[in-house]
C-alpha cells in the first residue's frame, strides 16, 4: 500500500492530452444537434451510449486513451494488486455544469462516477474500482472572485495552492493549507486534508466556508457562503469536505484567507532524545504560543536529511523546526519564549532567524524531508503512513513505533505535525520477498497503537480504500450506520466513487 | 416574533421542582419490575402508555404538571401564537442511556420528542409543535473526562459555560464560547452557537471535536473523537452541530479549550460617524490582528447604556470595544496598533488598560448593553434580531438598517459582533396595536438587506421556527432537498423536533 509516487501529477507524466487520437468515440467535431442521434447498435454498452451521447460536446476532452485510463487508475500512494482496475472513460470537465451534465448522463445509465484533482491521494482514492467514468476536474482552475476585503475568494476544483498563492501575493494574503505535493483545492476538501500549517491556520475544513457540489443526478448546489459564520441549517459544507467523492462532486470552493504575516520567524533546535522534543513541543502547545509551523524530525529522519543537503551544524538527532508569524515585536517574543521551553527540556543548538534567505537554511532539511527519505535506502521502496494521537500520547506513540520498526528490520524516519499530534513515517523496504507485506504489517502496527491512544487512523489523508479496515476500529457501528444512511440518502444507486471509504456492511 | 424572555431559564423561572404531586403518570416509586406492566384501558393514548412504561424508572422526573409543561413550551425570543402548543409530557433526563430509552420508547409508539437545555434559544427551538415529549437535558452537568494536557474536556449537554470556565480556572483554561445568557453546551451545540469571542476563537462549531449523539431510534452513536483533527469518514459532529434536535439528540460534547491568556487589555473608541467606526474594524480584520473581541454599538445603544449605567467619559456616539489576548508585550504592541488605525478613520478618545478593574470599567456599556437596551424604553417589549454579511458590506447593511429604523417610528439600538459582520437588534416597540408587528416587519426588512448584500439569515441563532421562512431565500432548492434527504434518512418517522428549521416542501 502507499508505494512512492511519481512527482509530477499522474495525468501530466506521460506529457500534455493532445487530442491527435486514441479516441474511441470521439470522432466527430462538436456538434450539438448531433447529440445523442448517432446509430449504435442494440447491444451497445451503456458506456458505449455515454461516450455517444457526450462526445459531441466533449471533443478530444473525452477519452478511453490506454495510457490517460492507466494515469487515472490511481493516486500516489496505494495501488490495487488488480491493474485491470482503469476508468473505462476519462473526461475533463472545464465548468459546474458540464460536470452537472456527465453526471446526469451517467446516473441515467447506472455508470459510476470517480472524481479526479491533481492525482495526489494517498490512500487508493481515485482508483475506480467499477470502472465507469474518471471525471477529471483538474483544467478548472479558474479563480471565480476575489475579495480581499473580506479575506475570502472563490475557486474551482482545479486551481492548486501554489497557484492561488501567486495570485494572492500582491494582495498581501494568502491560503494557509498546505498538504505539500500539486493537490488540488477540490482534492484537499475531498479528502480533508491539511499540513504543516493547521496548527496556526486549521485544516482545510476551517478554511473553507461554502462549496459548489453536484449531486450525483446532476443536481447542483451552493452550500454555505462568503460570510465568516452562519447558523441557518444543516451543515453541508462539512458534510461533503472529507466525503471523497461519494455524496456529490465538489467542483467551487469558498476559501477563507489570511494576511501575509509582517514578520516570519524560523527556528530549528536539536535533542539528545525524542522524549525531550516531544515534552518540548507540548508544553509550547499548552503555552498558547500562536506557533505558524511546528515540525519533529527524529534521528533517522535527520540523518537522511543531512546526507541528502549536505547540512552543516546539524546533527543526527531528534529535531523541532518552528515558524512563528506575526508583527516583528511578536515574532521574537515567540522565539524566546519557546527557547526557553527548549532549554527547560534540555534542548541545544536552538537557532532562529527573521531573515528569509537565513529562514530557508535553517528549514532546508524540513523542505527536503521527503526526498531525502526516498533516497535514503537507494533501490528500495517506500509507503508514507498516517495517524493520529491527542498530543499527551505522542510520545508513547512514536516510543512504540521506534520499537516496531526495529523488530520489523526495516527502515523508517519519523516526521511529524507535531502541534497536532500527527504523526508520519516514510517505510522504506527493500527489493525482496516478503519486504512489502512487513511494510504493511508495520503501518498497521502503527496505526492500532494510534487507535490504541486514543487516536485517529488518519490524520489528514482520508481513508480511500487502503484504510477502510480502520473504520470499524475507530467508529462504533451505529455511527457507520449513520454513515451508510446519509450515504445511501444521497447516492441511492451506488455510483458515486463506489467503494470507498465505507466499509461493506457486515 | 422573539420577544424577551424572563433572565432565568424558563423551567427555573417557577422555582425548582419538588416532585410534590402534579404527575399525572408517575404515582408509584421506582420499581423496575413493574415496569410497562401497569394495566391501561386499551383505549389508552401512546402518550399514556409511555408515561406508564417509564414512571417507574424516572419517578418525578418524569412530568405533566401544567406549570413545566408551560415552561418547556418556549425557549425566550419568539413564542408561538398558539398558547395551546405544550408538551404532553416533560422527562428529566440525567445520562445518555436515559435520554436513549426515552428515544426507544417515544420512536415505537409515534411520540415526538423535543431536546430542552438552557430554554435559551431565540428562535422558538423548543417548542414542541407536535406535542409529546420534551426531553429536559438540563441536569446532564456532569464534566466527564478533563484533559489539560490536551487542552480538551468532554462534557455533558447540561453544563453551561459559566460552570465550565469555573472547573478550569485554576488549569490556566477556558471554553471560548460566549453566547451570553445562561446557554448550556447541549444547547449551543444544537443551535451553532457563537458569540463575542467568535473573531478570535471561532463559534462552538471550531470548539467541538466530537459529540455523543441517540438517534431517534434510541442508538448510541460518537462522532469524532479528541484528536485536534482526522479525516476518516464523514463529517458527523459538523452535521449534527447546527441541526436543533432534528437529527439526533446530542449528550456529550468533547470541547477544545484555550490557555487563559497571560494578559488581557480592553480599549474603546469612539467616532462622530458609523461609517468611521466599521471602516476601523474592516481595517483591524484585514490587519490580520488577533484580536480577542471587537464589538460595535451605535449611538442609541450608547445612549441607552450611558442612562442605564450612569457612564462617565463616553458619549451617545458609535464606539468600538475591543479586548486584546495575548503576553504583555504583544496585547500592548496590539492596542497601539489599534489605536494608529482609529486615528486614520477619526476615531477619538481611545483609552485602553491591561487591568482587570479598568478593563471591566472599560467594558461597563458593552456588558449591559442588553439590559440598557431593554431599559429604554419602560414599558415596551423588545425583539431581538440577528443577521450576518460580509464584513466589507457591514457599513452598507447597517446604514440601510438605521434608515428601515427610522422609517418604522421604532427604537432600535444597534449592537455587533462586528469582526464576524455579524449584527444585532433590539427592536423596541410600544403597547399599542400594529406595533408587533412593525417590528416583525422591520426585522424582516433587515434580514432582506443582509441576504440582498450576500449574508445570512442568521449569524448565531439559528432557524427554529421563527426564520424558516428564509431557508427558501438564503438557500437554493438542491440544497434544501439534501437537507431533507438527510432529515427523512435519519429521522424518516419524523419524530425529531418536527416541524423546526427545514421549512416545509412546496
Amino acid at each position: 500500500m502507499r508505494h512512492v509516487p511519481p512527482a509530477l501529477p499522474c495525468w501530466q507524466a506521460s506529457g500534455p492530452l493532445d487530442g491527435t487520437g486514441h479516441r474511441l468515440y470521439a470522432g466527430s467535431p462538436p456538434d450539438r444537434a448531433a447529440e445523442g442521434t448517432t446509430a449504435l447498435p442494440e447491444t451497445a454498452k451503456p458506456i458505449e451510449r455515454l461516450a455517444t451521447a457526450l462526445a459531441p460536446h466533449f471533443g478530444d476532452r473525452l477519452t478511453a486513451n490506454s495510457v490517460v485510463r492507466e494515469q487515472h487508475s490511481h493516486g500516489e500512494g496505494w495501488r490495487s494488486p488488480d491493474a485491470t482496475l482503469q476508468p473505462e472513460l476519462v473526461i475533463f470537465a472545464e465548468t459546474t455544469n458540464e460536470v452537472a451534465r456527465v453526471l446526469r448522463e451517467c446516473s441515467t445509465r447506472g455508470i459510476a462516477v470517480t472524481a479526479f484533482g491533481g492525482g495526489t491521494s494517498l490512500e487508493g482514492q481515485t482508483t475506480p474500482l467499477r470502472g465507469g467514468v474518471s471525471l477529471d476536474l483538474s483544467r478548472m482552475t479558474r479563480v471565480i472572485e476575489m475579495r480581499p476585503e473580506d479575506m475570502t475568494c472563490r475557486v474551482e476544483a482545479g486551481v492548486t495552492r501554489q497557484a492561488l498563492n501567486h495570485d494572492l501575493r500582491d494582495m498581501g494574503l494568502f491560503f494557509a493549507v498546505d498538504p505539500g505535493g500539486e493537490a488540488t483545492i477540490g482534492g484537499m476538501c475531498a479528502t480533508r486534508a491539511s499540513g504543516t500549517g493547521a496548527v496556526r491556520y486549521g485544516t482545510i475544513a476551517e478554511n473553507v466556508s461554502g462549496l459548489t457540489v453536484v449531486t450525483v443526478d446532476g443536481r447542483v448546489l451552493r452550500t454555505g457562503g462568503s460570510v465568516r459564520k452562519s447558523s441557518t441549517g444543516y451543515d453541508l459544507t462539512h458534510l461533503f469536505i472529507g466525503s471523497e467523492g461519494t455524496l456529490g462532486i465538489i467542483t467551487e470552493i469558498q476559501l477563507r484567507l489570511h494576511g501575509i504575516p509582517e514578520s516570519v520567524v524560523g527556528a530549528t533546535c536539536q535533542f539528545e532524545t525524542l522524549s525531550d522534543a516531544i515534552d518540548t513541543a507540548v508544553m509550547v502547545m499548552q503555552s498558547g504560543l500562536p506557533v505558524g509551523r511546528m515540525e519533529f524530525l527524529d534521528e533517522v529522519q535527520m540523518d537522511a536529511c543531512i546526507r541528502y543537503s549536505k547540512l552543516d551544524g546539524l546533527r543526527a538527532l531528534p529535531s523541532l523546526f518552528f515558524e512563528f508569524h506575526g508583527t516583528p515585536t511578536a515574532t521574537r517574543e515567540q522565539a524566546e519564549t519557546v527557547r526557553a521551553i527548549v532549554d527547560d527540556n534540555r534542548g541545544f543548538d536552538f537557532r532562529w532567524s527573521a531573515s528569509e534567505a537565513e529562514r530557508l537554511a535553517l528549514w532546508k532539511a524540513r523542505h527536503a524531508a521527503y526526498f531525502a527519505g526516498t533516497a535514503y535506502r537507494p533501490g528500495w521502496s517506500c509507503m508514507t503512513t498516517d495517524a493520529i494521537v491527542p498530543i499527551s500520547r505522542l510520545t508513547e506513540l512514536m516510543t512504540g513505533a521506534k520499537a516496531d520498526i526495529a523488530a520489523s528490520g526495516l527502515v523508517a524516519p519519523i516526521l511529524g505535525h507535531v502541534g497536532d499530534g500527527n504523526f508520519h513515517t516514510l517505510i522504506l523496504y527493500p527489493p525482496e520477498p516478503g519486504a512489502y507485506e512487513r511494510a504493511v504489517a508495520l503501518d498497521h502496527q502503527i496505526i492500532a497503537r494510534a487507535l490504541a491512544l486514543g487516536g485517529s487512523a488518519s490524520g489528514e489523508h482520508g481513508i480511500g480504500m487502503a484504510k477502510q479496515m480502520f473504520m470499524t476500529r475507530e467508529h462504533d457501528a451505529n455511527a457507520l450506520d449513520v454513515m451508510r444512511a446519509i450515504k445511501a440518502a444521497l447516492d441511492p444507486a451506488n455510483l458515486l466513487n463506489p467503494g470507498k471509504l465505507l466499509p461493506p456492511a457486515d
